[in-house]
């Protein structure tokens, strides 16, 4: 069988899959775009290399992403999804009745594309008369463009380096509380604690600098390296670690216990930012 | 640099190590034994192809293996620890001042020597006074040595497979249970709730044919294929899901928020008994 090595930054594991077929291999203005399938995961995703998303397990990583946030806030109605031009976020978002607007800022447009070809299940909600698609830099959207009365924010990027990082500097994280309302929220998946532990704490340190309420949870992913992968969060006024909104949506992993229980402890966050945490 | 292909069974992700320098190889009675560097993890223990433990991260492995039961348990003496012939689990046990006697019963004696030879800070304990090295098959072990009251049983093996399986049947559950005190606790890991779902199942089944307590915990651990690593326990009467005794021992993760934390959420477990989680 042909293998497909992955080129994940900085993880000190290298992830191999075995590849069944190859069906889209193609090089946008921003990345190279990969399809594959293979055996247990189905069709993978993979940008520069690295695993985005499969089909069988990329439930884990949207629902987190986005249901967190979404139950957390009393009645979101405008939000804004940064990246994620496979459409999974959008999805996730969209199963909330009570959501009217949703900004889908994609970069590279050759992603949005690729999704709507060969992951229906993912990209299914992109249509939605209530998506509004922006091709466009995520910072340069909420920087420049300036949204407003904005309830959530969340941003689904590919890993802290290169053209992400824009995505996780003070000056964004000033521009989204602006687009923000009172009770705004913001969410990022933020890399993993056991192999990313310094970018999870600066993440982490740029948030405390802007927003009152600063929070980390975690969720194990199987095809992201280190897998005990983070997602930082933020806001204006509400905490986090209560679910405000029923459950009412159909998920196949979060509900409220998981929301409450994939809050890292008190004990350990706080280990965390005193940088006392040693692995 | 030189490669290390993990070979892990079942596992639908390959993962591969740079090797920095190969410290020992060699074949005993029952298994390949490999020792290498890597730049992060440090020296890793290899057996049969299959990651045991890096020096790096073996301690969340040991850690959640032994501390919850010992922190269930309102006052263990007397523990059998069945393989792990690291010592990783032993050195965790003996932390508690409480303990006056651990059978450690290792099938393998060359994995003690080799353990003793490149991973002293985790064969430490070994030769602690209070422990009882038997090199013999747990199984046989626990059905014809028959020892008698003991406190807490932990079952640290390989993958559930080739001649692990032993450890895993209804016949040597049943014997543990015989030689377990009334407020006698049973642990194990029991593979990844990501890719080996249906063995998760089959020892949680197992285990509740001979047990009235029966529970399910996990641990995110970067370096067993699927990371979400789940631990099977059973008693004959106290719930896991509580802290019996103050934490005063020195850990690097768990403690007693951990321990409440990584109990499978209610909702969660149900749907992994009735068999109607899907991934």
């Amino acid at each position: 069988m042909i293998k497909f090595f992955e080129r994940a930054p900085y993880a000190p594991v290298e992830y191999t899959y075995d590849v069944e077929e190859t069906l889209y291999k193609g090089k946008s203005k921003y990345q190279e775009i990969l399809v594959i399938r293979n055996p247990y995961f189905g069709k993978m995703l993979i940008l520069d290399g690295v695993v985005q998303l499969t089909e069988r397990d990329e439930f884990f990583y949207h629902e987190m992403l986005t249901h967190i946030a979404m139950h957390a806030h009393p009645h979101p109605k405008k939000v804004v999804v940064v990246g994620g031009g496979d459409g999974g976020a959008v999805r996730e978002v969209l199963k909330h009745r009570s959501i009217e607007k949703v900004y889908f800022v994609e970069i590279d447009e050759e992603v949005i594309n690729v999704s709507k070809r060969f992951f229906p299940t993912v990209s299914c909600s992109i249509e939605d008369p209530r998506v509004e698609i922006k091709i466009m830099d995520g910072a340069e959207f909420i920087i420049r463009k300036k949204p407003s009365n904005i309830d959530i924010v969340i941003v689904d990027s590919t890993d802290i380096i290169g053209f992400a990082r824009s995505l996780y500097t003070e000056e964004f994280f000033l521009s989204i509380r602006d687009c923000l309302t009172e009770e705004g929220m913001f969410v990022s998946h933020s890399e993993s604690l056991h192999f990313h532990m310094d970018m999870v704490i600066e993440v982490q340190e740029t948030l405390k600098k802007v927003f009152p309420v600063v929070d980390l949870y975690t969720t194990p992913i199987a095809t992201y390296p280190g897998n005990w992968w983070t997602f930082s969060c933020a806001s204006k006024k509400y905490r986090f670690r209560e679910v405000k909104r029923k459950h009412e949506i159909e998920t196949k992993y979060y509900d409220e216990e998981i929301h409450l229980q994939s809050f890292l402890p008190n004990s350990l966050y706080e280990k965390l930012l005193n940088k006392t945490l040693t692995w």
